[in-house]
């Protein structure tokens, strides 16, 4: 059994936005010479997901709105986290929407992707450095 | 390490609906020859989900009033994501909230199921051909 | 390719409640003697989860909040799967919401977690005995 583990840096100006890290999680499972088995990318930071859904960017702007409605940031004192002086609380929520993780088989040394599947970190409180974990086990 | 991959056809005729797959998958497993292993199920449509629950004909009712209430469908004009021509922004939303994919244990040749645990394929733009992938390893 | 099978059995007190099983799983690795791998964490109940955020009490007070307030368990009439003589719709939903299982990878013999996370069980209709299950698989 072969494995191959990379971190990938997330630094995103804005406190909530999604970015397409495929190319980069392809990138690792060719690296990893690995042609059947499995691809986990995890978000490492619990204010932030890994998932896969459509590069459109109106589905973007419908996700922020949405996750917004689900789970409100402001007004930010009907969280009791934030006693703790934080203002996140939401994004522990929106996180929990959208998810930490996604498992994609590797098929043929390849991401085993439908034909819109695209993976994206979503971040719910950014202007800080977060990881990304992909971990590929197989033959 | 073995790996066994296969994808289903599913042709779901309404809209929304949930279709039992265990049995599907179980066959996979069986025709796999793993013993001791995981097995992926996703969707591979980005307006679909495989999850875990009950086969149950009331709770599915319920998860349909519960996510159009989540995740309306009408008006479609609400969505950005609709003005490329679609109506299935919802179905996004929808997929989100019961997730791409499940991973299952396999453990002496068997999908390794809680005794109430059933897999589900969940539609929420059908009407259309679509798969799910199964991608098991293990030895 | 090594194989390590475990179940954890919880028991909560309350209906609702969130238990933080991180060493229990951190425990299972190191017995398993996996260095390179994954490690497969899933309720095998349906009316639970197991997910990763903070061990940080006012958030589990405000995801007890969340999830009431967008899976209400009053009143138990406005679900048809109550009308088996369960009381636990909400349950099926909630642990939709917050998941059935967490993926987490194995780097040099340890679960390869970020600094903040934290496995969680979460029990949405407790005061019965419920088992979670531990698969790992590597080298």
């Amino acid at each position: 059994m072969k494995s191959h583990t990379i971190h990938l840096t997330m630094n995103v100006p804005a406190r909530m936005d999604f970015v397409n890290i495929t190319d980069r999680v392809a990138q690792a499972v060719a690296e990893s010479g690995v042609r059947e088995g499995l691809c986990l990318v995890n978000a490492m930071h619990i204010t932030a997901s890994v998932y896969i859904n459509d590069a459109e960017d109106g589905l973007l702007h419908d996700y922020d709105v949405w996750l917004e409605k689900l789970a409100p940031h402001e007004p930010t004192s009907q969280y009791r986290h934030n006693r703790t002086g934080e203002d996140n609380a939401d994004a522990h929520m929106k996180r929990q929407l959208m998810g930490r993780e996604v498992v994609v088989a590797i098929t043929k040394g390849k991401l085993d992707l439908g034909p819109w599947e695209q993976i994206f970190y979503g971040e719910f409180d950014g202007r800080r450095r977060k990881r990304v974990l992909v971990k590929i086990i197989g033959e």
